[in-house]
């Protein structure tokens, strides 16, 4: 490629991973009004996310038009080739996250309805490592950080643990008192959505490993993640 | 490109479409399996669903490299660009449907311990629409036909709509009666799981809806869909 259009192309490739962070604060930011929510049982902050997935889905579909011209176009080789095929996978992560605050805000209003289970068990808790999750991995991708990455695969392994105290903890709820079938019911699936969005952003740490590294982690667990 | 190479191309292109069709028919045979282990209550399939996920993974990592190299070695333009990113995508979702079988087996392994719920109330028809929306799904990208593609979207609304059913008469169970909580439980995550095969074979036909019309469907629904 002439110099002049090699500047553009990584101008382009800026371009795109700049909307990929709007994208990911967006995400963020609807996961964390969707747990206000759901702690403050704030029924008009629940709506606010149940029906706020459009700036998400308009992105997406942007992002995918975004990659697949820089693919037709430019033609791109190695480690921009990778970033770009990352970006694919990572749009559609991010776009998932949204979903899955939907997700997250029905089973809220659904769970309004009810008196709250005993303190939300470790609910809140798993949010914030969701969050956290996936706040690392965009920073780690901005920063092409692969020890930031690799800390994410770590932090999912905690997620998980907690999921399965949280579903001991619920049924246990459940047994001893039936009216608390209802509401703990929505909350196991609140934990497993909030298990999901914790897989996505697993998901793009290994997408900038792979970036970085042109190494695939994935199917291979670190040594030192268990 | 000189013919020689246009050729050797197309005939990688063939070899990729094939490793994706092999991913599918484990995909399929897996959820076959789990379904039947979960209806004939054999311990000995659910064990080898839970522990099977391995030729699937190794699948993963080899169709990634195949669209990788042709990205970086051919730059394909046009249908066969959008036939490669489709590709990423269409295989990154057969994997998780393998994740998705494992996930029924761990749930099934539970709900063996307790007395069955009575006639597992709509998941077998749930795992047969789920079946059948796989299988459309990897037709119609092998016949690039767009509507039979289009059908799997129709058949995801019915699917959804059964597992809000399914929920309700679970619900309903474990209301009624506090001994099936806990198997009417792994019952209700075993519809979730459903679903999302539902939701991954949706992405796939969506895909292919891509791959021949250069058309985005996502985000919008079809006219008739609903």
């Amino acid at each position: 490629m002439p110099d002049h259009q090699t500047t553009h192309f990584q101008e382009e490739l800026t371009e795109l991973k700049e909307r990929l962070l709007v994208m990911g604060g967006l995400a963020e930011e609807r996961l964390g009004t969707a747990i206000r929510a759901l702690v403050g049982r704030d029924a008009s902050l629940i709506e606010r996310v149940a029906t706020g997935d459009e700036p998400l889905n308009v992105l997406h579909i942007e992002v995918d038009e975004r990659c697949f011209k820089l693919l037709a176009l430019r033609q791109p080789v190695a480690v921009d080739l990778r970033a770009i095929v990352a970006a694919v996978k990572i749009n559609t992560d991010l776009e998932r996250v949204g979903d899955l605050c939907v997700n997250i805000a029905e089973a809220c209003r659904r769970y309004l309805q009810y008196p709250p289970v005993k303190e939300l068990v470790d609910i809140p808790k798993m949010a914030t490592i969701a969050e956290q999750m996936l706040r690392d991995a965009l920073d780690a991708y901005v920063r092409q950080d692969v020890d930031l990455a690799e800390s994410v695969l770590r932090q999912d392994d905690a997620l998980d643990a907690l999921k399965t105290l949280v579903f001991r903890d619920l049924l246990d709820h459940m047994l001893k008192d039936a009216a608390t079938i209802e509401p703990a019911l929505d909350l196991i699936l609140i934990s497993r959505h909030l298990e999901r969005i914790g897989d996505h952003a697993t998901n793009v740490a290994e997408d900038v490993i792979f970036i970085v590294s042109a190494r695939d982690v994935r199917h291979h667990p670190l040594p030192n993640a268990h």
